[in-house]
C-alpha cells in the first residue's frame, strides 16, 4: 500500500520540545525503526513531519543576532527545517534499513505549499510559535511589525499567520520517486509557504502552515491508501481527564465529526489531527488512523489506534 | 545535452556577499534568466552552488544565541542553505521559465557528500568561514574546540576543515528526475558533509566541502556532457594584474595544468575551479567550462569562456 506518515514532535525532538542537534539525532533514530519495518513489509512511503520546536530555535537567534546578521523570514525557517531534518532522517533511516539488509533510496525533497494570501488567517494570526519574552520586549518586536500576545504568568509570546494549505507543490515529482521503489521525506512543517500572485509567480509569505492539514492535502493529491498521523499517544480520547474518559478506536468519519463538533479536541492539538483525517477520508481516502509512533505497521492496517475508513472500504 | 551548472557566490549573494533575504533573491532572480534559456534550448540541466556567506551568517547566529539555543553543527547550518537557496531557485526559475511559457518540474534535493574522516584536512583546519572577530572572542571560542587564525588587521577568523569530496549520494535519484523532465537543485554548498563508519553507517561531520570540487564528482557520476562553473568573471586570466595579463580561452588541460602547477591561480578562488574543470576533462568528461553567468549558453556550446575539452571530443 501506499502511505503516508506525518511524524509529530515527539518523532523529531526530546522531552520538552527539546531541539538540541543530539536530542534531534536520538529521537529520529528511534522514530526510524518502526518506519523501517513499515518499509520492510513492502509499503510504499512518503514522510512528513513537524518542525515547531526547530522553528523556535532559528527565531530566537534570528532575533538575538539581528544586530549582526539581517533576520531571515518564517517562510526561509521552516526551508531550513525541512533540510536538517529531512537529512537526519535520511541518516537514521538508511541506518535503520540497513541493520534489515535492505537498501532503499530516500529522497528528501524541499517543498512548497501554495495558501491564499488572501486568507484571513494573514490578517488575524493566531499560531503561537517561539519562546516568551518579558512585555518590553515584546513591545519593541510589536514596534517592528510582529504580532504578539499576552500568554499570562509565562511572558509574552509570538503569534504569527497559519493560513490554510491549499496545494503541495512538486507532487508529480514525489508520485514518481515513490513509484520508483523511493522513500521520499516532502512538506515537513507543513512546507515552505509561498503565495501565487495574479501573473501565476510564487513567492514565499510570512507564515507557518499546520502540518497535519498539509498532509490532508498531500496525501489526497498523493492518492495514498492510508494517511497515517504518528503522534504521542495511541488513541484519539474522548471526555480526556474525566471518569468517561475513553479512547476511540475504530470509528465512523460521521461520528468523529460529532465529537469535534462538541469540542472534545484542543485547537491546538488533537483538533488539527481530527481535522485531518476527516478532510482525508471525506475527500474520498479510504483509511486514516492517529496513533503512537510505535504501533504504525497495526495502524496502517487498520487493527490499531484510532481508525476511519471511508464507507466504501 | 545534459549540463552541470555550477552557480558561484555571485548568482546567489549581493555585492560583497551581501546575504540579506532581498539581496540573495534579486540576485537568484537575474542569475535565473540565462538559465532558463539553456533550459528552452532543450538542455537538461542539473544545478548546483555555493553558499559561503549563507554560513558565515548561520554561524553568527549560532554564536550570537548560544546562551539561549543550542548552536548546531556545520552540516546541519550547510543543510539549512540547502534549502534557503533551493526554494529561492524553485520560485525563480519557474517564474523566468513562465515568462518563457515554458513548464518545467524544479526538485531541490537534500544532498550530502560523503568524505573521509580521515581524511588530512579534519587534522589541519584551513577554510576561513564566518565573520572577523577581536583576539579576545577567538580565543574563547578556541577554548570551546574551535580553530581560529589570526588574519591581521581585520581580526581573527574561524577556520574549518574542507575535505575532498568521494561520493555524493542520491546520484541514481537525480538522473531519474532529469530523464524524466525535471531540473535538478543538488549538492548545493558542497553537499552536506556525512562520513561512512565501519558499519556502513552515515553521520554528519563538521566541515565544509568545496562546491566546484563537489560538481566535478557530481558531473562525472550524473555523465553530464558538460561541467559548467558560473563565476563572475569571463575568463581564467594568466599573469592577472600584470602588462601581460591574458584571458585563457579554448584550451588543452595539459596546458591548463602547466598554468596551474606556475601557481596562476589563488588557492581560494580559481585554483578550485581550475582543479574542477580538469578533473572532470581528465576523467573522461567531454567539455567543461569556466565563464561568467550572463553566457552560459555560449559557454555550454564551448564558444565563449575558458573551455577545456577531452581529447576526444
Amino acid at each position: 500500500m501506499r502511505v503516508l506518515i506525518a511524524l509529530g514532535g515527539n518523532a523529531m525532538t526530546g522531552p520538552g520540545g527539546d531541539a538540541s542537534t543530539e536530542s534531534q539525532q536520538k529521537a529520529i533514530s528511534l522514530a526510524c525503526e518502526p518506519l523501517a519495518d513499515l518499509i520492510v513489509d513492502g509499503h510504499d512511503i512518503v514522510l512528513t513531519h513537524g518542525n515547531g520546536p526547530q522553528v523556535g530555535n532559528l527565531l530566537v537567534k534570528n532575533e538575538m543576532a539581528a544586530s549582526e546578521v539581517p533576520p531571515v523570514p518564517l517562510d526561509w525557517c521552516v526551508a531550513q527545517t525541512q533540510a536538517t531534518i529531512g537529512f537526519t532522517i535520511q541518516n537514521a533511516l538508511s541506518a535503520a534499513l540497513l541493520s534489515r539488509g535492505v537498501h532503499r533510496g530516500i529522497a528528501a525533497l524541499v517543498t512548497r505549499t501554495v495558501v491564499d494570501i488572501d486568507d484571513p488567517a494573514f490578517r488575524r494570526p493566531t499560531k503561537p510559535i517561539g519562546r516568551y519574552l518579558p512585555r518590553e520586549r515584546a513591545q519593541q518586536l510589536i514596534d517592528h511589525g510582529q504580532h504578539w500576545q499576552d500568554r499570562g504568568e509565562r511572558g509574552w509570546r509570538r503569534v504569527v499567520a497559519s493560513p490554510t494549505p491549499i496545494e503541495v507543490l512538486d507532487v508529480a515529482t514525489m508520485s514518481a520517486l515513490v513509484t520508483s521503489g523511493h522513500v521520499v521525506i516532502a512538506a515537513g512543517g507543513g512546507g515552505i509557504p509561498v503565495a501565487r500572485a495574479a501573473d501565476g509567480t510564487l513567492r514565499g509569505v510570512e507564515a507557518v502552515i499546520d502540518k497535519d492539514l498539509t498532509a490532508t492535502v498531500l496525501a489526497r493529491s498523493l492518492a495514498v491508501d492510508v494517511l497515517l498521523i504518528a503522534t504521542d499517544v495511541s488513541h484519539v480520547m474522548v471526555d480526556f481527564g474525566t471518569p468517561q474518559a475513553r479512547a476511540l478506536e475504530q470509528i465512523s468519519a460521521r461520528e468523529l465529526r460529532e465529537h469535534a463538533h462538541a469540542g472534545q479536541f484542543g485547537s491546538g492539538s488533537m483538533g488539527p489531527k481530527v481535522e485531518a483525517i476527516l478532510g482525508f477520508v471525506n475527500g474520498g481516502g479510504q483509511r486514516a488512523v492517529i496513533t503512537s509512533l510505535d504501533r504504525i505497521a497495526d495502524g496502517v492496517s487498520g487493527v490499531y489506534g484510532t481508525v476511519v475508513e471511508s464507507a466504501r472500504a
